[in-house]
């Protein structure tokens, strides 16, 4: 399980893929397949949580990383990156942000 | 301190709005005035977690709500949707999703 709080020494990614409908349980299980076998071993992983738009169109991965540095470092990974091609080649598009949470209520 | 995981019985909102860098920290706080003021004693309200991208240009809030029927009624409330008028004007642009949590590791 995840948590999300200003105090945690993380920063957080937050990718949305846009998909064909058809393709959103194949583009999920890929990233889910990703992390299992790469992300989660890279250091300064810290979660990866992958959400399914209810209307079908969406598919978004809340991820935190230790620093944009382990990020980065893992982006220059080429079997991480090669998860990201496959996973990429599945949507219309994708948009990767990386951000710092500055609120959390609940 | 907000938990995602599939085992969680809300429905997630991921909101990214797209912001000149100029107006992110006024936007993240409107977000944060509107959650504390008013959707936080909304029926079914969860959770709100505000995000600023690094890059300055996104603001994104990450909501569970119980159901997609208690994030619709917070939607026809006159007081909230003063809120969310507020925070898309300051905007280039938002996309709102409702989503299911389908996997999460960390």
């Amino acid at each position: 399980m995840a948590h999300i709080s200003p105090d945690q020494d993380v920063v957080t990614l937050i990718n949305v893929f846009t998909v064909d409908p058809e393709n959103q349980e194949t583009l999920a299980r890929v990233l889910i397949e990703a992390t299992e076998t790469t992300m989660s071993g890279c250091s300064g992983y810290v979660s990866a949580n992958i959400h399914k738009s209810l209307d079908g169109t969406k598919v978004t991965n809340y991820a935190q990383w230790r620093s944009r540095e382990h990020f980065e470092a893992m982006l220059s990974d080429p079997v991480a990156r090669a998860h990201m091609t496959e996973a990429g080649e599945l949507a219309s598009g994708f948009e990767p942000q990386l951000y710092e949470v500055v609120f959390s209520d609940g």
